[in-house]
């Protein structure tokens, strides 16, 4: 098989043992289901991430998409993964039986697309594009709109965005300027700028479609004037003919890494003759949008996840072979040389990248499983589920982004100077994964989003229910001998990010917005070390279960590195909330105090 | 002047205030130097930045070089620069006056080798080797080598090396394999091969002087069997003329970044023709190259803190001139947005990176001013200064390139989207600075070297003599009223650190000597904290010896700038030392013990 991008050892005892992915076919939606099925979907997975992301992946880096003669080129493969994604029922893949769907759960399919990532980041994008557009539609758009674009976004054959930043605007889409106003037909004529928006063209694709955020003439200002249309790039005729609806491509960036994905200006309007068909309701489009970011957050890392897996396997088969130095405790230097896995130090960094990237594989499929669960319960019941996504997507996002981007480094330095250089992928999972902690709402509105507005949310209920989860896994655990440390540990942990909670809720209740929000960022990266600590602790569990039992060899070696990988993260990653608490502790609001003279020099 | 890359107020507030340059010319070697003619270097130093390294900063990173037609091409403002740092006397700064040199103050030339690196690192690199190549020539050789090479290279007519690194070797250099055997002439004949050298071959030089490591044929294994050479590109017929001596360039690397320097592979006496001339004597060629290896590594250091000081200066322009959202506090959507700055999440941005380069910049300076003090005392405060440097080396060669690594992201960081993108510097800071962990010694090495020979060397002297550094910036702090919880805090850490060394001493002397070694990395991460923060304290003693003072009102904002940035160190930086400390207390050698087999899945 070559190159390993992915452990599927590791990802079946994921699905199977640590989140029972069977037992959502007891569920009416997920009935027609069985793990013959879901076994056909992940082995296709892995054999398209081999066959068709895999051979472009250096290939799509090195010809990045070109602007010229009013087109964007892009590698001519982007077309055939896109249609090939959608004959294979891929951007469906979660869409419903009626829709032309597979109905799968989420919990596989955000699996598969960890597989792709893995695979290719940039190329896997397009497709993901799709599927969140036609949900977009889906979920609350006229049937109209459904019968349009939907069959052609879920064949690949047209591509789907979503087009929300501006020039002035940024992260604040409360300055969203897109203008939107009203005909007598059954469209508004749409003028404004987007930037940053990905694959926004290209020729790998018939048509774009839109989903855009604009503020209809007279709307009330801020984010409660804002609404959402289709913005197709060619609109159809009647007679259904694709004619130009004055989407202008004014050009496209030139990027760090993510270079097989073309990231596009638009220029809406130059002629006045763009037409917008709006989404649901006037001004209601942010929050139709927030209602899909949950899924897009946990998409965006994913792929960061996935990056990181493939620099972690890249940079183990280099320690396993690569003979350099000898024990530390052997130094006579006419013994041949080790292999560095031998080293502790290389040990350490591969200790690390493991920790991360099945600490925040685990985290997201937790997530992906509470989205199925979302849709397969009722009342109370799904409320919970919906807390408990909505507190957990913020560190979701994060973490696998800003340690993916620490983790795929640990795995270049294992090459040392062959690290750095183009023979090996390392240099371009490296540049590749920079682009997460930034896209789909960057770490600092992450922060916000999280002690802002879910840690608040509903008289601190979502926080509450997360609290009620961890000790349940805790209280597990504490059942293992082998695992008392590491419940106890959880538990103290837990204990003091409840302190340091109620400690910024002070702050707030005393009327210091600035200061409570000021450390926003250490407080979701504690969050972010608890939470996956206990995402390890429920593979450390499901573990230690099956240790007693009869298991083949290699059976009883997985095992035991996933323990000792759990043991890693609680001994070399856990104490880093330590420091943490101290800082939010003792910072003093130092960030929100601090003038702007002090930059002064 | 346009873009910012340093504060040069910052650096006379080292060089003055803090580390007393001018004192230095109350020593015999300094006493014809004067505060003027230190200025005239370093306010030449800032134009020479400006004039001659920054306007190619971006095109050598677009044009890097190119090996075709057995020349390794590259930018022609490589032989500008080389000569005109030659001509303006800053390759030979640091040597005496009798060799031709400037004999000025390491202290200062570090603070000039930090500027020309924030403009141009990859430029920079060039006149840097050659310093160092001399320095060993310098050192060791004979009057013969010194009157045939070092003329030339501190001209800048001549490129030098270091050439340590072999295929088969990396970082483990007891395992040389290039061969020198003796001829009845006064050369050896010299054939092996070596790999990743720096500026081993360009077009921008006439000749390449490489200091090369090799062994004597018949020499005893290990490194006991090394020896230096000079092996130039071109040997010297008796008539003066240039020949070519069988070094032969086999390749190049495609790099990540600092791509304005080629890297290069050799092969040595293809033809059996390369000829190699002895330095010293034979079989010490290794601990010539330690005596050297101080310096060097402060050098790469130094590359670091300058990239992560420009990316500091440009995202901290952007963020004042960069319009986005509002105050926390102030909502109303109608209100104008305000500059990045303002957000607090900006700030800690900003403060991070200030605390990084600062401190950075100030323990790089420390030692420097120690390589000063050894060079003008001698007997036992000769020998106290050494070990100071000795051990505060691998904490200085790693604190500034792996937090530089950081701080530079988090610049990046600031941009959003834009920092990705090649319209602006920081995409190329970010790949340029990511060479620091690598070379001169990987982070795996410097951690090795910290706790496995500095910390225990001389039976700890070098540890007790650091510890008596740090103690006395404690006490003088408890001095200022407002400094007393920054005191307080690094004597705690300090102690903690104290702590954890003797724990780990007691492994080693329980002869479990991988398990000592295995958490040298986190030990020496921990060391680089608790030895920036005293810099920091040092800082913040100067800052506040003069607050109470008549300053200008730019003043006033200088030095409440440094408190600040100070104090955002004590608050968010140093709290990490606990889980460190935590890390190397509980790890249980787990690196160490951890099976091979852990990694199979």
């Amino acid at each position: 098989m070559g190159d390993k991008l992915v452990s599927e050892r590791n990802l079946r005892f994921l699905l199977y043992e640590v989140f029972d992915l069977e037992s959502l076919t007891h569920c009416p939606m997920y009935e027609e289901h069985n793990k013959e099925i879901f076994e056909i979907v992940f082995e296709t997975a892995v054999k398209m991430a081999y066959d068709l992301f895999l051979p472009c992946f250096a290939e799509m880096d090195r010809n990045p998409p070109e602007f010229s003669d009013n087109e964007v080129k892009v590698h001519p493969m982007v077309s055939t993964i896109l249609k090939q994604l959608g004959e294979g029922g891929w951007i469906s893949a979660n869409a419903p039986f009626e829709l032309g769907g597979q109905q799968l759960p989420h919990l596989l399919t955000a699996a598969c697309r960890f597989i792709f990532s893995a695979a290719n980041y940039s190329a896997s994008v397009y497709a993901f594009l799709n599927t969140g557009a036609a949900h977009l539609i889906e979920s609350f758009g006229s049937q109209e709109l459904i019968d349009t674009y939907i069959p052609k976004i879920f064949e690949g054959e047209w591509q789907g965005t979503m087009a929300l930043t501006e020039p002035q605007a940024g992260s604040s889409l409360t300055d969203i300027s897109t203008r939107a106003v009203p005909t007598d037909q059954d469209y508004y004529r749409i003028s404004g700028q987007k930037i940053f928006i990905s694959a926004a063209d290209h020729t790998g694709t018939e048509n774009v479609v839109h989903l855009m955020l604009a503020k209809i003439k007279g709307a009330p200002p801020g984010v409660k004037g804002i609404s959402l249309f289709v913005v197709p790039k060619k609109r159809i005729e009647k007679d259904g003919s694709l004619v130009s609806n004055d989407v202008n491509t004014a050009g496209i960036y030139h990027k760090l890494g993510y270079r097989g994905s073309p990231i596009v200006q638009l220029s809406l309007g130059e002629r006045d003759d763009c037409r917008g068909y709006l989404v649901g309701e006037p001004n209601k489009g942010l929050s139709y949008m927030f209602q899909m970011m949950n899924e897009g957050r946990i998409d965006v890392a994913i792929g960061a996840a996935g990056i990181a897996s493939a620099a972690y396997y890249a940079s183990l088969e280099y320690a396993k072979t690569r003979p350099q130095g000898r024990k530390l405790s052997a130094k006579d230097p006419t013994s041949p040389p080790v292999p560095i896995i031998n080293h502790p130090d290389v040990k350490r960094m591969l200790f690390f990248q493991r920790a991360v990237v099945d600490g925040s594989v685990a985290l997201l499929l937790q997530c992906s499983k509470y989205v199925d669960m979302i849709k397969v319960s009722e009342g109370e019941e799904k409320e919970r589920y919906s807390m408990l996504l909505d507190i957990l997507t913020p560190a979701a996002k994060t973490y696998p982004s800003e340690m993916g981007v620490l983790s795929v480094s640990q795995g270049l330095q294992c090459l040392g100077g062959y690290g750095y250089c183009d023979e090996f992928p390392l240099e371009q999972y490296y540049r590749d994964v920079r682009i997460h902690p930034i896209h789909e709402g960057t770490t600092g509105i992450q922060g916000l989003d999280l002690l802002g507005r879910k840690v608040t949310m509903n008289n601190g209920r979502a926080f509450s229910l997360y609290i009620d989860e961890v000790e349940k896994a805790v209280r597990k655990a504490e059942t293992f001998p082998g695992l008392e440390f590491h419940a106890h540990r959880l538990r103290e942990s837990l204990e003091r990010l409840r302190d340091v909670t109620a400690h910024l809720l002070r702050i707030a209740d005393s009327g210091e917005t600035e200061r409570f929000l000021a450390d926003a960022v250490p407080y979701l990266e504690l969050f972010g070390i608890v939470t996956v600590a206990w995402q390890w602790l429920l593979q450390g569990s499901a573990a230690f279960r099956v240790q007693s039992e009869g298991l083949s060899e290699a059976e009883t070696r997985f095992y035991q590195g996933k323990l000792r990988t759990m043991d890693y993260f609680y001994r070399y990653e856990l104490p880093k909330a330590d420091g943490l608490v101290r800082l939010l502790t003792e910072s003093e609001g130092l960030t929100a105090k601090a003038e702007e003279s002090c930059f002064d020099d």
